[in-house]
């Protein structure tokens, strides 16, 4: 049986720090794109794509959950029941592979954790869910290392950039422009995004709409 | 026979865009730290490192190459005339761990490369070094991509985060607060640096010198 990938989505104005160089609708556009890039790793890596949502959903190739309530509410509700192993992971990682999901899901320990960048955590694989609870925001990372400290849970930090790759502000654009394979990389370059070079460091730029 | 690991180093004012955060003595400190967790990395994923140095330093855990020419200039100097595999680290990877060295070096391709973020190359693996050469700066890692399509060679991307954080700026010390093990957190901790934590983003502050 597919383990089930939990995948948080926030469909109406997402990723706000992109404000700068997208409007709302292409932000929900790009946070869509992003999606289903995840969902086709997660897929490639074995799993079944569970969307959790904020608010009103729909796509054909993953399940729907929706709850407006809190990604640490509404996760550890679901946590909390799970009989079988769960992964949980974001929706902004668009350099996502099937390889990089195979790993975290194979793992021998009782956990396997992808750290983002800053200190989040990107994705949790849990052998028994319901031994777990999560905390996000802030320094994630390490309170999740503290809460599986403390229920004696075994924990292997997959070491993955394109997991730890969260797309958040216009300067991690560039990795998308780069590493991208799938329909994030397509949905910037629709909107006219290119690498741009000044002063040695690499940035992105947005030409004409095509 | 260990695969030579050719780290290349700066002794003299290094990381200048830490000058926020360090005075120059300190830069150097941290940077000598940095190289420390690189020669270990290399060590244990079964390489020898090599320093290319671009001003007279020793240390005895490493052979030292003085070469005062540019980056690119040395390294391929060195390439042209290399007859058995050749590993390229740079030495700000304080994150860098055995398992992920050996990744990179038990490739079965004819090369292997970690970008680092930003679009630049933070470590190749060559097999046979004479086919290959750099050109570092820039978005380095699509020009090494290309040069080794250029060259016919078989190129994997090695998907690795400890590998792929290189540290620049000051936002980058966060990461080696969270994930270093080495004497870069140590050398960070003894000058004073620790996580802060405003309007949920994670950062670095620092204290008084201990």
């Amino acid at each position: 049986m597919a383990i089930d990938a939990v995948i948080p989505f926030k469909p109406k104005n997402p990723k706000t720090r992109l404000s700068c160089v997208m409007e709302q609708e292409e932000r929900e556009a790009f946070a869509r794109a992003m999606l289903s890039d995840v969902i086709a790793a997660a897929q490639a890596g074995g799993c079944s794509p569970l969307l959790l949502c904020t608010a009103p959903y729909d796509r054909p190739d993953a399940r729907i959950l929706l709850d407006p309530d809190g990604l640490n509410e509404s996760l550890n509700r679901l946590l909390a029941t799970s009989k079988s192993p769960v992964l949980i992971i974001m929706a902004d990682l668009p350099l996502a592979d099937g390889a990089a999901v195979s790993r975290l899901v194979s793992t021998a320990a009782d956990m396997a954790v992808v750290p983002g960048r800053g200190g989040g955590t990107n994705a949790i694989f849990l052998r028994e869910p319901s031994r777990f609870r999560v905390n996000y925001y802030g320094a994630s990372f390490l309170k999740h290392m503290q809460i599986a400290m403390d229920a004696g849970l075994s924990v292997d930090v997959v070491d993955s950039f394109r997991l730890h790759t969260d797309v958040d502000e216009k300067e991690d654009l560039v990795e998308v422009l780069i590493h991208g394979r799938g329909e994030a990389r397509r949905c910037l370059e629709s909107l006219g995004f290119t690498l741009s070079i000044e002063g040695g460091r690499v940035g992105v730029k947005r030409g004409a709409h095509k």
